[in-house]
């Protein structure tokens, strides 16, 4: 148990105590009246959230490892070509996935605290004929953030379906799925929507339903294939129960917690507050002479900061005092650069307490460190 | 919310006030001390309730279904024979699932509430070479409770793949993985094992990893194959994080609780006491002239009961007066039978008190209907 | 840990999971507008459930005796004549008690069993001029039940203050203080209130405020005096903090929902339920040749009983196997007759299945002493 | 509910996790082996942290002004004289209190912010022969410490009773009770302790219960009357049942869980860890021009501060401004001071993060109030 010590790294969370409550709540029947309409309401949410009223929500129990798969698993047909935009480790994670399922997988890749120009996406997207292109909206490894508007754009001049990972991102950073052409829009309970972990959650556009429905080959992945879970989700939200695999019920439960608590924050005010204090973590950090990965303010992240250890810090005893402290932060997560640089997840019920608390924390283990007082 | 109805179906079930309250604690890191002791010791507790000290354990997000479907992932590759016994809904599910990863698929299947002869499972072994078999433990969709011992015995002589489906019956049925020669048994934390649904969960023979490290082909699917998953595990019970997909913190966190709870109680115990409470709730069903499903006590689960209706009852009238209860039961799960019987779980933490409730609120329902006092 | 046994003592009780999660939640400050509500909200439920629309209901940290004391304190001053009619062991504890505050004690005593009758009172008060008369709604030692509508007459007509003990009935059973004439009504948290003990509670009448404005000594009790917790109350009902003592924050939140719950079902359908359920369990106690302490269903309570031994079975031998049952039930309280009778509680959130729980495991343990299958 | 905002009251304070599910546990019965082993534990854990091998525990459902008053009613005789040291709010409070009990009282008062000189004391028990004398240890009010050592040696020589009200100091400020010559060291479970409002605790010395056995006049206060408790405190130290009221099952259980984690830090590491907080604070504090009002660090408490609003700042619009943060504090409680200053607590399970944020929220807040950015 971690007691009160703060956790902030890129997911699982500081959770808020009413979506903790509703989750060691007694479990309910999957079908009673009650849960029914706890797991119709976050569907008819999540659309709120993603900012996607035509879309399709799904939520299954699973990582959000697994909601990357279903988009390939149900969007790719052997031989299909895809792109994948990559700025860390989960753009490579992306590409080997697709193969998986039979993709031809082309990949543009950033430097690690960079991202892809556009001019490069759209000469790939010119020179080739892709039927979907992948992103990372916020790259967990390295607090990159892209910019989705652009490519959305981009992926409806080309026509080519547009997935956005926002693992890292959704109900964190500002995303407009409708509006801005996102064909898929994935993300996990454990980040900015504020449940622990265990939920994968994603919302579809019609046109990438169409692609679904519109496909030659089965999909090869039976927990995976939309068949099973799409007249689940609109019997749910129709108010029916119907059953493929048992919800998980009490995550469910919190997930509808969670969602309000969002909603009633609303979406603008919710991405304000994330940016206003990611600011401020980074300004404080720049202070203490340590350098984000990211390249520029305008592609950080501001739901988590990737940074590196300037030269006077050994890693290994800064990560050892920090675990004496009262905050939890995170290493590195890129192999080649994992003991260069750690990270530190400022996200969904995060407050300037937390960027504070953090702040000082890292100050006293420098100091501690450098035997200062 | 619930509130304090019993909820008697066939998963999820009543929990444990200890395993909820773990479920309902602040969440840590995924790669905090403590965490990894729970995960590891998880792991190592489930080969203990499984009874194969020699296996492989994996615990994952996701449904009982995605536990069903690492077996077809992991185990088929295109044109494997897999032979399918079918005492129910999950027998037929596991063929389309098996036919999925390019399973050549046969299916023997017994008439509803009965079994398949072990005589013509060992016809079908003998005249063809198969390389997976599958058969459901208990059958949540008729009550029907298969013996897995002679199976495995099969399964060794012919030199077979065995795998034991067995949502509904680990932890609550008596089931000896190594010692009957099963390959792999799989469950979801819902049913007999006693946590809130989410978690996965298997136990896999070293024979079934070898013929998993022996593929020719890649896997299939990407969130399932055991590349990513077996250092996740072997990291964990060594007592090292690990990173594949973010870890069900809450609900591995319950599901130690529930283990050690398991253990405390010890499984001959365990299975003692879920015998002794299906036969009492059995006993007092036939008294109330109601007919069961299986057909006879030998093949008769001690997790559920399926339970035809009599004539004399009209079945939605008889859900309905339920559902005014203080009991929660479950509908007919088999698609042509739906309407003619309902089904009640009686497993994990069930005791006399919940067979007794459950048979009162059966009864009254019944007296009711009939405008008795 | 109580785990899922069923807690069937006369207090507490089995608390509805709503209420324990509210007791669970962080704690907030006592001057936090959310408090001020929860705390306002309260006091203005509680006029509702005692049926006492004109009355002033105080919330204090404390026991049911210090309910109790609150009157004995108050309402009392050195030389005061009091009347207590007592059924059981609270009878005898409030006489004591009225005697620490210098009262003049009159005890009308019942048998074990049965209640003293109104001429009897009325004659007592034909013949003193009492300033205040106590009675115990029901008495929690004997199961015994006084209907509280003659004794408030009575205390209208001879003008004496007519004080309710009501730990062991108040939302349990029927009780309108105000139209009966009741001046005080008190209880305690854990009993039909359905809160975990902790809470002092009780609704004072105008004509009771008064008595106590009208003193002519200082209340000789610090802690009950009623000038300290008078304007605390004023204070929260109408919205203001106030301070005295630190009010018990978590369990005002669980008394909160607790009273919600109540009105929700509504006072008529609870006292209706508990009634219901009280002669369902009465009738199969007597089935079982056990005999109810009280002489007649007329006062026999509908919150607890109290049940004798029949001389087969060895009292100790009982409670040993029920120990070991799911069900726990309460041994005697009055000293006398201790070894002779158990209690069981039925009251707050019972239903049918605890009723039927119970007297299952009544019926096994006999069944377990006597050797039967 | 107060969500993530961080409590920095002088109590209730922020709670450890564990306490908190401690508290929601479904409750079991006050006569179960498990609760009475967790009673037990609690009444010998409570000597360890008080440092009182030989004494009394007592716990009782009850705020603080309970705990006060059990000192009042059981040790105060009509006539006794008792010395009050007054440091504020709380002193005068203590004062008046043994009046109600028949005490002639006598006060040394200090200034707000200064303590009573040692030698104003001991004239005052050269003069007079007093059978029992208080002091505040930490006056909530004021924030002022006094050092309970010399005062204990005065009690010695003299032969005075010597009543500690360790309301907010016990748990958190150094305190050697018998070493000390203390007899009576009083609490309650919202402050250091750590648990949720609604325990009265203290532990008295041999002395102390000798004083309250040899009393020539009945204790003229039932519920606080030891004559009741001592047997129940006795019983469920040796591991029996005992009942006079209810014991509060649920928040004794938090309490075993507190003091299990008090003693597993250690007392010493306790108040060093609260002296440390406190310090750091305090220089926080002055370094934006606030005044503190105890006059000398040797005085201020290590469990909260009481701060002087320097001229600059509107007292009204800075609480106003605090209510928007993240962090709640507390107003000033002394009468004619309320206006002039706030109270912040830092006990229990304080920690660096908690000072680093209330500190900024408080900055922040002035920033705003100054339209600074």
């Amino acid at each position: 148990m971690k007691g009160r010590k703060l956790l902030m790294i890129p997911g699982p969370i500081e959770f808020e105590p009413e979506v903790l409550q509703a989750l060691g709540a007694p479990t309910t029947s999957h079908t009673a009246p009650d849960f029914i309409a706890s797991f119709g309401n976050s569907l008819r949410m999540m659309k709120k959230v993603w900012e996607c009223p035509d879309g399709q929500s799904f939520i299954m129990a699973g990582s959000g490892t697994l909601a990357m798969d279903m988009a390939g698993a149900n969007l790719i047909e052997p031989g299909d070509k895809a792109l994948v935009i990559s700025t860390g480790y989960f753009g490579e994670r992306y590409a080997e996935l697709l193969k998986r399922y039979g993709a031809n997988v082309s990949i543009l890749r950033s430097e690690p605290g960079e991202t892809v120009s556009l001019s490069v996406i759209e000469n790939a997207l010119k020179k080739d004929k892709f039927k979907l292109m992948t992103f990372t909206h916020v790259d967990t490894s390295t607090g990159v953030m892209v910019n989705p508007k652009p490519i959305g754009e981009l992926g409806r001049k080309y026509d080519v379906l547009t997935v956005l990972d926002g693992v890292c991102s959704v109900a964190g950073e500002e995303m407009r799925q409708q509006q801005w052409g996102i064909d898929m829009a994935l993300t996990a309970s454990q980040k900015a929507i504020g449940v622990p972990p265990g939920l994968a959650l994603l919302v579809a556009s019609p046109k990438a339903m169409d692609a679904w429905k519109n496909r030659k080959t089965p999909v090869g992945n039976y927990y995976c294939d939309w068949t099973h879970w799409l007249p689940i989700m609109q019997a749910y939200e129709e108010g029916r129960p119907s059953y493929f695999g048992t919800p998980s019920v009490n995550l469910v439960a919190a997930l509808e917690v969670s969602l309000k608590m969002i909603l009633a924050e609303g979406m603008e005010n919710r991405v304000a507050r994330h940016k206003a204090l990611a600011k401020e973590f980074r300004e404080k950090i720049r202070e203490m002479e340590f350098r984000m990965m990211p390249v520029n303010e305008d592609i950080s992240a501001n739901t988590l900061s990737a940074i590196y250890f300037p030269e006077s810090i050994n890693a290994s005893e800064f990560m050892g005092g920090m675990a004496k402290s009262d905050v939890i932060v995170a290493p590195g997560l890129l192999p080649e650069l994992k003991s260069k640089y750690f990270r530190v997840g400022h996200m969904g019920s995060v407050n300037l307490s937390d960027i504070v608390s953090t702040i000082a924390a890292i100050e006293n283990t420098i100091n501690q460190l450098k035997n200062l007082p």
